[in-house]
């Protein structure tokens, strides 16, 4: 893994850490993925650790959950 | 404020936080801030709105609490 993963499920406070991960890592850096659109993606981020969005996971494979938005059971 | 400002407390959690912060943002981009060992930063980190450590102040202002280490009250 060589990107870090930003996960989120679009609400305000995701948005803005969204904004604010991205303007310090840059786009390129990081790929972003929406779980409330994208509830597909729920296992994989459970897989590697997110207990709650939003999460950074790092290319090393550390979860970093920030803030607190909403418990990764609340999004299924 | 250009630079983001990462409080920690040396925690292992802080540790590995800041370690990824740094590896992400670059060390340019980030100024650590071990408040248990410079406790006279406490009031700082309150005003920039810190509730807990470890946690992200970006350039722009916005506090991203990562993970959860230790409540600011607790480091007094």
């Amino acid at each position: 893994m060589s990107k870090a993963k930003f996960y989120h499920a679009g609400c305000p406070v995701c948005v803005t850490a969204e904004q604010e991960i991205i303007s310090l890592i840059g786009e390129d850096g990081v790929e972003v993925i929406h779980l409330g659109e994208n509830k597909g993606k729920i296992g994989e981020a459970e897989k590697l650790g997110v207990k709650s969005v939003p999460a950074l996971v790092t290319p090393t494979g550390n979860v970093l959950h920030i803030n607190y938005g909403a418990g990764i059971e609340d999004l299924k």
